[in-house]
């Protein structure tokens, strides 16, 4: 194993592997672009025996080399390795079919069929340690915040928030199906763990192919009891505050160029409602009870801009499980980035009656409830939650314009491989 | 909401939200036991108005109070809190079926049956903030090694270890399988992140109802270019002793009445032909190349104790991917704890000759990894990883009879639901 710390002091001598990135042949001088652990190494060869026996490396060699720490201003880490010995690892048997450092990346279903060598480009190395950053601050902050990490299951009996997009499997001898979302587990979990966050794959049988929908996502999904609407909403913004933050500083942030994003609490926030009617009067006319198309979200993520809170969406637009703060509204909201959804939550509907009654008006059968429901009876205290689209949030974050970057092996409705 | 720390220091003024275990009348002096942020609190209520006030609470309502600490030794957290007014935020409308302090707990099946309101118990409690730690210290120990979080597809399209035991899953109009190991996935990233992690669940149509099996687990998977099989197998007993020593200092431990685990590297290893030989002494025959059964590791395993790896396994009994370290046996390793097989893993081929010479030894279909070979092509690194089952961990640290103890929502061949 390679150790995990470059000593990169001036005259360290040090032994490192990795692949090559690409060459740079000055004729008495070669230098090698190298990539280990996640970052790039200038190894400089000047012995005229070693640069001859350098002439079968290619980009994607692997190699180990061993040198000495030169401090130097030409690269950016710093310092480059004087090689003194170097060997081949693993020789590529097929050159890389797209270039590996160049701006001019291929379009993005070229570079999925072979993701794996895709994501030696720097933009990707450093994109998937944000993504992994993220991740980690996001538990960081919850955890801080009482949050207990949980894992539900994957495999679900019922559909959790109608029969919509759900893939079937076939369990043993009997139907089930993909969870879409842990709804129900998290918020059965309230009852024994008070505040609970998962982190963890949800899957949905999306029929279109867009820039924004995968059929398989990383969701981040919170609940917690004795929370109201309200202080949801405060939870997930000072969350987002936290995370983008901690990403603020990071050199992988200038490395893909991510835009400049302004957060600050309290986010605005806007009545489905006032929303509707502030459209009318531009023309662009949403008959209340219906969704706000991406037309109006784009009207409207123009005019107000960065993040914000859509809040008292009509009851028929959510789910039966989210309480209804009237007849007409509920007590809902989702956070948008611009004109895109990164996350749905609300106060949840803690009376088995109301819940049972909410069920029925959805169309869905009762009795396929039976088992969550039953636990309402020994004390569900009131709780609210949300769930975030890690996906999106890392789109947001890094300027992406596809949904598919922000994976590792996306999966939508016509892509299944790699 | 109500606030994450509860201020203890006497004479504070405290507002407390949660759920009433146990009640304990003494007629002049009432006891409520309260569960807080997944901690017990004891309330005092000595006023007759207020005593007789609560005589409509029971085992599971959930209330809100205001009073003031006392410091006192009656209780193991060293307070306890003298209320001045409750009010009931959620009355249960039933009694819990089975008690939630008692030591006679009902069977598993029946406690799952009900789990929501089971994991109230104050062992349960424990247990999975035990298994929370347990996470978040294994994600501490790899990233500080340099491995990167990563999260793979669960839905894929050909079965990555032979295609027994995998659940099928309709993908829109094609067939498509859930993941039962993040393996092929995992190879494949160390081309680009050098180090990779994963924890998230897996799938095993496993045919059978033992207590070491479930249809959907939760699985560490790690995976490293550069590293040979004994650097991961001392990654991999660094990180079990990293993660037993954090928690040994747990109150959690001492509340489940944790067994005591000695664990110190390097674990002793055991060649399979070695065991096979002493256990033939014994007069417990197993041919070499069968697998160890149950009774083999049993012996095995009372004989030697604790942790050990069983190392060099024929290569017929591992996985196509495994580097054979000869024609015989494999450069692969095992992870026991005494007759509980924790994890497996090994050095992996990244020639990819003899994978697909491998492959086709293995009767499975070349054709359906030929997008994972063709990664191959382009450099790729020596590697080697492993796979841990984290709730087998679990069952090992907690001393847990049944597997099923150690998840949420348990998923076996009998059991879908709750």
């Amino acid at each position: 194993m390679s150790s995990l710390y470059l000593e990169t002091k001036e005259g360290s001598s040090v032994n490192i592997k990795g692949w090559i990135l690409s060459i740079r042949d000055q004729k008495t001088v070669l230098f090698l672009i190298v990539v280990r652990m996640r970052e790039q190494v200038q190894l400089v060869i000047k012995d005229p025996k070693l640069i001859d026996k350098c002439s079968g490396l290619n980009v994607n060699t692997a190699i180990e080399a061993v040198g000495t720490v030169k401090r130097t201003d030409r690269v950016p880490s710093g310092f480059e390795i004087e090689v003194k010995s170097i060997k081949t690892i693993v020789t590529p048997k097929k050159r890389s079919p797209f270039d590996l450092i160049g701006k001019n990346m291929p379009g993005i279903e070229t570079r999925l069929d072979m993701r794996s060598l895709d994501l030696r480009h720097p933009l990707n190395l450093a994109l998937f340690k944000l993504r992994a950053y993220m991740l980690s601050s996001i538990r960081e902050h919850l955890t801080a915040n009482g949050f207990l990490e949980v894992n539900t299951p994957k495999i679900i009996a019922t559909a959790s928030e109608g029969g919509a997009a759900l893939f079937p499997i076939m369990y043993y001898d009997k139907e089930a199906f993909l969870a879409q979302s842990p709804q129900l587990y998290k918020e059965e979990l309230v009852m024994s763990f008070e505040r609970v966050f998962e982190i963890g794959p949800i899957f949905r049988a999306e029929p279109s192919h867009t820039v924004r929908h995968l059929s398989e996502a990383t969701s981040l999904d919170a609940e917690a009891a004795f929370f109201n609407n309200e202080e949801m909403m405060e939870l997930l913004e000072r969350t987002l505050v936290h995370v983008l933050e901690d990403l603020s500083g990071r050199s992988e942030m200038a490395i893909i160029k991510a835009p400049k994003i302004t957060a600050i609490t309290p986010f605005s926030r806007f009545k489905y409602g006032e929303i509707v009617d502030k459209l009318a009067s531009t023309g662009l006319h949403i008959e209340f009870g219906d969704d706000l198309d991406s037309a109006a979200l784009k009207a409207w993520g123009d005019r107000v801009g960065g993040f914000y809170f859509i809040t008292e969406w009509p009851n028929k637009l959510k789910p039966f499980y989210i309480k209804p703060k009237d007849d007409k509204v509920s007590l809902s909201f989702d956070l948008m980035y611009r004109e895109i959804e990164l996350s749905s939550g609300g106060e949840r509907i803690h009376d088995r009656r109301v819940l049972e009654k909410r069920i029925r008006e959805a169309g869905l059968p009762v009795q396929g409830f039976k088992n969550h429901l039953s636990v309402y009876d020994y004390g569900m205290p009131p709780h609210a939650g949300f769930g975030v689209g890690i996906e999106r949030l890392l789109m947001v974050i890094a300027g992406l314009k596809n949904i598919r970057d922000a994976v590792l092996y996306p999966r939508d409705i016509r892509r299944l491989t790699p």
